[in-house]
């Protein structure tokens, strides 16, 4: 399965508003039906996000070629139109300079497709790579504890932490991944769950904040997850609740690994403290699948994500480093990766 | 407003599955009718459930006189049934025992009426003795953060967490109250909120998994719960997800205070791990407001409950003695309540 690709002068995407309930492909012919499906989070994901940016720019010079009319005009209109497509996310406009660079470089249209190829191609290497430096980090964790979904459908091919799970489950089967449902937006229930059973591997959705207690009373060996951003000093952002995830593990003895790749990595903040977080509607609290179950009177808070300080993180992988804590202490029975990898730096 | 009552010869109580809704009282008839609202959580919370016991014991009596049949067994039946309908509360069982006591010693049909009438009375003094202990014990706390609903509908007229918060507030206006959402059943957003709006009480509703970041960022001053059973080492058994808020506030240094009837107090569970967790059916994680958002290949799993360490319990407040675990450093800010309060217990 591929979230996002390149499909006969189209971008195909799979539409994320539409799972679990159907899985539909939907073909993009123009940026302007592919920016609306970016706003709708049909399509979503750091990563996916770089790589719509790269194909968005294919499909503009793709189509001005057909239609005769200028291509670097076409290509100027809709590097503005996917950039501001979502203001938080950088990724898009990674994706959008890297065709530019190639243009600049003087690619023809055939070119400017294989730029943005690349950039889908780069992405699914880079997920490759962390699900196996993941996966030879967490040997032997068999019950694993995952949280939002930082999976395929935020990739290409292939998840982060998700990737993880899978490269794990494909060494020697898991005995149980533990998703939470993370809300308000369910990202847990309503996409980890399905890539989850759709690669037959035995999961459990719990409310999130049913992971504490399961992890302290041994239920889990590891946890995984995903990351928005990490601050030159490793605090991590990424989706509210992680940091509760991350004192439990931390409480327990067990790892919390991050996966996520090097462009998650800002050099530019230095702490945790200086990433800006994201307030959102309090509808997406006070209402659930359309309904209001708040009263009236009550108004809510929704911050989108939460900050895990650098000491409570065990390790992050990213597709090119294993990046350990070392001033947290693994679990027994946990093996040394930078034992079995001894050429990834260690930090 | 009473949450729980006995009214001519029925248990009324008000359904707390309608809530914000509509406040709907309900006249429960027969034990089976009691019970069955018992387990949809119709009726619900540690002392409520204390006063159900009782009235149901008193309501089996009153029927078998009515209907000619045998008092005495049919108070066996009850007792059974009542004390079996949730596993976690030891509170059901603390009022099916007062009314069989009473039995015992003598007491016809009247006197079984009014030995229940004495544990509803009891509970409406008690709450408010907690209310002060507790008020008394985070004096100069101004943002508090709760999780469920330890409110006046988990007790008769007053609650034990949210009766210290209001206390709290009658003294000086607080600033703020997180109110913990509590998935899956929203407690949280639906009950405590509701409460606090008609108490008129400056409050947000947040998702679960956001008490974390909020407590380790500064925002919250002290957590306050109730409790569902209390083992005799201190071990606190409450709503899935309160042992997470404790470790937020460990970590963050502030005061995590569990608000509890001496009847929660189970001196023949020696520690948390003895307590039985109520697993709770899994649609209750998989549909929300009755649609299902979560892939139909994928099941839940639905703890009631979690276990928090002793040693993570700043104190132990209930109506007659403040229990402070001394090895919890108290934030520096905080009075000592054993210097305020002398003559109450403290171990």
């Amino acid at each position: 399965m591929r979230t996002i690709d390149w499909s006969d002068g189209a971008v195909r995407i799979i539409d994320q508003t539409r799972l679990p309930g159907a899985e539909v492909a939907v073909d993009l012919r123009d940026v302007d039906d592919l920016v609306e499906h970016i706003q709708s989070l049909a399509v979503r994901g750091a990563m996916a996000l770089g790589v719509a940016g790269a194909l968005g720019m294919a499909l503009a010079a793709v189509n001005a070629e057909r239609s005769g009319t200028d291509v670097d005009r076409a290509l100027d209109l809709a590097a503005d139109r996917l950039s501001h497509a979502r203001p938080t996310a950088v990724n898009l406009s990674y994706g959008v300079r890297a065709v530019q660079q190639a243009r600049a470089e003087g690619a023809g249209v055939a070119g400017l497709v294989n730029a943005a190829l690349a950039i889908r191609d780069e992405d699914i290497g880079a997920n490759d790579a962390i699900s196996d430096a993941g996966a030879d980090f967490l040997a032997g964790a068999r019950r694993i504890l995952t949280h939002c979904n930082a999976g395929a459908l935020a990739g290409v091919e292939r998840g982060t932490a998700l990737g993880v799970i899978q490269r794990l489950h494909d060494r020697a089967p898991l005995e149980m991944v533990y998703v939470c449902e993370t809300r308000p937006l369910l990202q847990g229930s309503r996409l980890t769950a399905w890539e989850l059973a759709r690669a037959g591997v035995p999961h459990r959705i719990i409310v999130d904040s049913a992971a504490a207690g399961l992890i302290l009373t041994g239920r889990v060996d590891a946890v995984v997850v995903g990351a928005d951003r990490i601050a030159a000093n490793g605090d991590v952002a990424n989706k509210v609740g992680t940091v509760g995830h991350a004192l439990a593990a931390r409480h327990a003895g067990i790892p919390f690994l991050v996966a996520a790749p090097e462009s998650t990595m800002d050099a530019h903040t230095l702490t945790g403290a200086e990433i800006p977080i994201e307030l959102r509607g309090e509808e997406e609290v006070l209402t659930v699948a359309g309904r209001r179950l708040a009263p009236a009177a009550s108004h809510a808070l929704n911050p989108a994500f939460d900050i895990t300080p650098a000491a409570l993180v065990t390790a992050i992988v990213t597709e090119t480093r294993v990046r350990i804590h070392a001033e947290h202490p693994l679990a027994p029975a946990r093996t040394d990766p930078s034992a079995l990898h001894p050429s990834r730096s260690s930090s």
